[in-house]
């Protein structure tokens, strides 16, 4: 089996393509890179650029992708709805088959050093990757955005990164380097603007607010579509699946006289991630990859009826 | 390409699983046929067994299953909830990639005159293989069921085979073989066992009834679990999708105060209905196939990577 790692950068820039389309491009340049999804938000000005690549090559891909973006992307004028720290916000390994978390910290630790000590980017690491038990969670390291770490890197011995210089280049900010497991990035529009409901709906699911276990969630609000977003991560859709969230979101929503408009999936999700909607939202008894049409010849003609 | 023809033959037996092992073992005899799946259902006293095979050899493996259920299946004593006129009720040919309808009907063609012939089985040719108007419609052709035929294919110039003797065999009855595009039978199952309820909903969704387009639809009360079943074929899922009429049925059964306890999907479904459900019943925009990691990495790695 070929070993491969999946690595999910978040870049802030979400309105000009050119320059996703550039960060891409380093990405590719290198070898066994692959891009497999890229998408741009332009409320939330960022992107998210999903690629894989062999695990000897992952570190020469990111590092391409996270100079291309300290090339292009000016932090000193970066504004949108999502919380960011740096050009290149947060760059997460993901181990697929054939390759251990072990490895994919190995591969965060080794990007790290180089972005602190050649592009001089404060560099944290965080979840399996982090050195402290505070930056396991990225919303500790992201706490204050890049304006926040602006005053406070120098001054305040606890957000000293991990590589790199304690001071923030202002064009490029911080970056946050690591290895966790797949998530699912799941978003679900509702038709009203009220904040104060996308704050109770988005309490209402969040393991931090007492909500769904492995779930965390946050509501914005996305001018562009005069709507609220419920912006979920959901870390392990075998405890907490999309179709639940989805139906307490339609729940709270419904109590709450509004309703949901669409939803959107950002990068990609398992199988069976979505044949736990068809199981859960259809209550399909058993379903599973065998039930697939397509998939199930391929099992059955796999060896021998060519 | 590899030609592939799927066929889901319906054995009138769903009780002993000893005998619907040997018409799988039939059908696997024949050198490139491959089992896709098998569904036994008590109730319906019925099994469906799904299988390719290249279509030069799916005759054969075709008369081998009906020829199996002819030995061990009888009619005389065949109790069941499903409409049924024997032994192999129904034996559809589906062409897939690779192959037209118009292959898929010489092939149901050959059977039924081998079936007729070789076995003296009643046959009638359903669907695209119809050689009549009225016959293009499988309900006419099982209406009375196995009883009913009993007595009136003698008589009825209506009801004399396409195949095989105007008088049925009382142990095997008579099989309709046919051609027709994938289907998907789909089944919900509703906690209650008042058969008005059933029919009122079966209704609300069959096109027959002013339902939703492409989609036939019965009610059954189902012994075993004490709660009805609401048993769907949609005809196309591209028309009506599983997600619409479980959403239509759940609707109605709210109104009537009664719940879905689960569905079943007999048989396989196409990739895209699932994905279907995803963009329907979550509302996911843009849902498919390349949103799956599984997918996409086999299409982006498939040429070069290795």
């Amino acid at each position: 089996m070929t070993r491969l790692v999946e690595c999910i950068p978040n870049f802030s820039e979400g309105q000009c393509p050119e320059i996703i389309q550039s960060i891409a491009d380093a990405i590719i340049s290198v070898d066994t890179a692959r891009i497999l999804d890229i998408h741009s938000d332009r409320d939330h000005n960022r992107s998210v650029i999903s690629f894989i690549s062999k695990p000897e090559q992952a570190v020469e891909a990111g590092f391409r992708a996270i100079k291309k973006a300290w090339e292009l992307i000016n932090m000193a004028s970066h504004r949108g709805v999502h919380p960011r720290i740096g050009a290149c916000d947060v760059f997460p390994f993901v181990p697929l088959d054939g390759m251990t978390m072990d490895n994919a910290v190995l591969l965060a630790s080794e990007l790290g050093k180089r972005v602190g000590e050649e592009l001089g980017i404060p560099v944290y690491l965080y979840e399996f990757a982090a050195r402290t038990e505070e930056r396991k969670n990225l919303a500790n390291i992201r706490r204050g955005q890049y304006e926040g770490l602006l005053k406070s890197i120098a001054e305040d011995p606890n957000r000293s990164p991990d590589f790199g210089p304690a001071k923030l280049n202002l064009k490029s900010g911080a970056t946050a380097i690591g290895a966790r497991n797949a998530l699912i990035a799941f978003n679900v529009f509702l038709n009203t603007e009220d904040k104060a409901i996308g704050r109770k709906i988005s309490n209402s699911i969040s393991e931090s607010q007492g909500g769904f276990k492995c779930v965390k969630s946050l509501a914005f609000e996305i001018e562009s579509r005069k709507q609220i977003q419920i912006s979920m991560n959901l870390t392990d859709y075998k405890v907490t699946s999309i179709g639940k969230v989805y139906e307490k979101i339609k729940s709270e929503a419904d109590k709450m006289g509004v309703d949901i408009v669409s939803s959107e999936i950002i990068g990609l999700i398992p199988f069976d991630s979505a044949a736990d909607i068809v199981n859960f939202n259809i209550r399909v008894e058993g379903f599973s990859k065998s039930k697939i049409l397509e998939e199930r010849i391929k099992q059955v003609t796999k060896a021998d009826i060519n």
